[in-house]
């Protein structure tokens, strides 16, 4: 990305925002062994300052205010973020709420949450040993209200369009104009920050003693009951920020598209990854596909992370194009489809394939396994090889175990019996290891169940392949019981977006007088082939069913087939079948 | 690596050595949290063989009977081996021996230590939570006696070439005659454990739950008194191991060739690095240049380390040509010369430059810094570009401070005062951090001395650049003190080395009646330009001391030059000062 002269022109950093001459990225070691470093990705950046103070850190450049960060600037802000807030009466251990933009609308053009406010505090906020708790702006004033109360956070940093969210409360509030300028109340109290510092820098902020602390409170978007608080330790969020690294092969000639929304499981620890990596990362406040298209083609873009309905939304804009050289992206929060695999590899994306699946990448920071493909995979033809690659893999460099087991015979049943490697028998999955969360805060009966048998239940219904690799077939709940056979909603989807005319669909159980259970499917339709079925929902529901017969044993074809305009999703972009549920439950 | 047909042909794993079908390399984890694993460099290997068993893992084929290993393959016999040494009786925390080839020669056929025990051990000894002991092979019977007594070894895997340093011993031994076939008795040790592990396999070996116990006992190669056993731990051999993956940016796709000995420190925690990577390792049991030619040009070597000794051998072989692809080396040990890095960059051999010196390396798993190249680096020529890269740099990805300090006042000053960051004022080296040692072993006393003030003293002399960067200057011992000026015998060497007739040169302080002391220069000439000052070395002497007046000030220039055939070296290849001190004071 070229920024000559936008330092120096487009944009001016506060004058507390400079660093110092002669500054010293050294904190004070509380006295450890020799031996022994915190494992705490927050002194990432004090390391990248120091080898690259002059690189360009942090870009922001689609606003009104554009914003150029190099990395002694960008630690800088940090450090004054850590007095500030110090100044602001946070202590150690003290939840800090941040609420910047989110995903406006769920098709096409979703914006992000990408701004300084958020990114800073991943570091900001760890560096005054306090925890990040990042909100979800999708939420209501209800909603938030209660993450507020239960996450009992003494402060919020807040961006001035979601100030709406923050009506009622009484914590002490921060906003952001995301300006960047002199003025806005968040420079102002970065300033104040820095006065307050008395120019005692790094040397004058201890690190955290407890690499078991916590670092990230961040609450699941659950589709159903209360939102839990799921917390992890600066200790994984260095491994795991690590592990993403590694397997992203990120390095200091990056540049990390900010897509994925950074209050979702932390960004992956992506935040700290980049940092880590001393790559650069671009910020939006707006997750538009021209705009990804804009940067893919012109920013020297390497790296971007996104659930697959993202880069469905990707591959399929318009300004869509192959790229003149390979981008890598990480899907996950759900299983891609091979189609869509095998779209952007066209494109020229090569897609690293993490896992999916909804409730454990909070629990595990966001990617736990991958699916790695294999020498002898290159003489099978694309569509064989994405088929594979859909796969969620095994465990990844710095995780742990992950197994697929037999269900408990009951609430005390501690034992775990791996299924076998046959890829037919279904089990759930369980993880251990590192990058494994310490537990849902204030909410020990919770945590008690989910690391039942000492591993983490994910609730994730998988196979085991003779290979290693393990399959998800389902939540547990999206398994459609049919005439006493199991089939997997998530199956029967993978083999219906194989029809050239379907955009995006979701399958769930609908009750049935002989079989108890068979699979609907509501599907959106490609835009260009939408017209044709307009008037006609019948004749593409027995073309798709014929479509799936090919494919599908009887039992987990679709009975009905309902064409919509649009599939409810969760903010993270995740389908809310409890939705589709319920309509399904009125019919 | 092409070994098509290699495994099926050339080399038949023994029976014992084949993983059995639906193997599985989940280890108990003793109760652990759920989110808690050991951070230990051992179960590396596990997940790899899980993701790509088929892969070559370690080929040996420069021998009489070449060995190919897969993950699959390897990984068994790591297994057989824990079994092996529990059978032998070794106990968690036993220090377990390995004496394999070394250096036999000093200049450019230098063999290596690279055989299938000593990089078994590094996984085997772990896995069966012993301490891996590898022993230089340079050293005599006398000093090998002494660390087998210290260490208190219990089990010696000895070479066949080797047994003559073990020749007093009682502990009992292990030999291998390299040929990885039945009948050899290494073999046959690994076959018995195997059959002792009575098919139990992963899960019949706990792992070790404290990652602060031993990995490795490493004796340094001290050019005084009695060697002291640096002894590592677990989770610094893992996060070592991972940041040199990073650094080096190693990955599946890479091959990395073994010309570093596997005994100095480790082998820097390569073996594990390795292998956390997915690579491909080759070991040699013999380095010899044109060998090492053979296999940049035709086995898709990516990456190696050595010191700088070996890489001027490398780039001064009459094989060395401009390379299709880059390689990736990885020096240290000492300082390379400007000259050196700019030869290396010729030949296509991209420098990672970590650090140099002595002593450091063992204490801190290999490298600690790296001398990170700029971007604006790019507008400068060759020569300055390489001046910089020359220096030590910064500490690497999961090294924490490296500091330069003054001096202690006195043996109880434990306060630590930063030198300027002038590039002038000379400190000495300080470290601390995950990669850092535990402690000498069974040596209290040196243990306080090299941690005073909760860092690690290297006994480096150093400078801080204004960018941050610290560049050696010389051992404590190695400072000539001339008219009362502090003349750096590394920066006199450097300068000398640009010299187009000098392949390689150390200096060292002589005593001078006038000025206290004053610089001797010990030269060994380029084969090339050799003959000609056969028969005038004052002639040369004249010559080259006009080359330095035009580079250093007047109390730094050498007032006697020698021109030696070979210069005195330590089995790892540094130059001993202190037999050519031992010279000069003859003299």
């Amino acid at each position: 990305m070229h920024v000559a002269g936008a330092l120096n022109t487009d944009f001016q950093p506060t004058r507390e925002s400079l660093p110092p001459p002669n500054v010293s990225y050294q904190q004070s070691v509380l006295g450890l062994a020799p031996n022994k470093s915190h494992k705490n990705p927050f002194p990432f950046i004090l390391r990248a300052a120091a080898v690259y103070p002059d690189k360009l850190a942090i870009a922001h450049p689609d606003v009104k205010h554009p914003a150029f960060y190099t990395y002694a600037v960008w630690t800088q802000r940090i450090q004054n973020m850590a007095y500030a807030l110090i100044q602001a009466g946070i202590r150690p251990g003290d939840r800090v709420a941040v609420i910047t933009p989110n995903w406006y609308s769920l098709h096409f053009v979703a914006p992000g949450n990408y701004e300084t406010p958020s990114v800073d505090a991943h570091f900001g906020v760890l560096a005054a040993r306090a925890i990040v708790t990042p909100v979800n702006t999708r939420l209501t004033l209800h909603e938030v209200s209660y993450i507020l109360e239960h996450s009992g956070s003494r402060l919020i940093l807040v961006d001035r369009d979601f100030t709406h969210l923050i009506e009622n409360t009484n914590i002490p509030t921060i906003v952001c104009h995301d300006t960047g300028r002199v003025g806005d109340p968040y420079e102002s109290f970065l300033s104040a920050g820095r006065v307050f510092s008395a120019e005692k820098g790094w040397a004058g902020l201890d690190v955290e003693p407890d690499e078991n602390a916590g670092a990230v409170l961040c609450y699941t978007s659950g589709t159903t009951g209360r939102p839990k608080g799921v917390l992890t330790t600066l200790r994984g969020s260095y491994l795991a920020a690590i592990g993403n690294v590694v397997e992203g092969q990120i390095s200091r000639e990056s540049t990390y598209l900010w897509i994925l929304p950074m209050f979702h499981a932390a960004g992956w620890t992506y935040p700290w990854a980049n940092v880590f990596a001393c790559a650069t990362q671009i910020t939006m406040r707006s997750v538009d596909y021209p705009l990804i298209w804009k940067h893919f083609l012109n920013s020297g873009v390497t790296h971007y992370c996104g659930a697959p309905t993202v880069q469905i939304g990707i591959v399929n804009d318009p300004a869509a194009r192959p790229l003149p050289r390979n981008i890598s992206a990480v899907i996950a929060g759900a299983a891609p489809t091979a189609h869509l695999i095998s779209q952007l590899e066209q494109k020229g994306i090569k897609s690293v394939h993490l896992i999916c699946s909804s409730i454990i990448t909070s629990e595990t920071y966001g990617p736990f396994t991958r699916c790695y493909d294999q020498p002898h995979w290159k003489t099978l033809t694309l569509e064989q090889r994405a088929k594979l690659m859909a796969r969620q893999g095994q465990s990844f460099a710095t995780a742990q175990d992950v197994r697929v087991v037999y269900p408990p015979q009951d609430e005390n049943d501690e034992e775990l019996r791996d299924v076998p490697k046959d890829g037919r028998t279904v089990g759930e999955v369980l993880m251990r290891g590192n990058i494994v969360m310490k537990e849902y805060f204030r909410d020990p009966e919770a945590t008690r169940k989910a690391f039942q048998g000492g591993h983490f239940h994910s609730g994730d219904l998988a196979v085991w392949h003779p290979d290693g690799v393990i399959q998800v077939v389902d939540r547990s709940k999206d398994l459609i019981i049919s005439g006493g056979e199991n089939a997997s909603s998530l199956a029967i989807e993978l083999e219906l977006s194989s029809h050239p005319h379907v955009l995006e669909v979701s399958v769930v159980a609908r009750s049935h007088p002989k079989w108890g259970e068979r699979p609907m499917a509501f599907v959106l339709l490609r835009p260009e082939h939408a017209p044709k079925w307009k008037d006609n929902h019948d004749g593409f529901a027995t073309e798709l069913i014929r479509h799936a017969r090919t494919l599908l044993p009887g039992f987990a074809c679709p009975e009905w087939v309902q064409i919509v305009d649009e599939l409810p999703k969760t903010s993270t972009g995740k389908i809310l079948k409890t939705n589709l549920r319920k309509v399904v439950a009125k019919l």
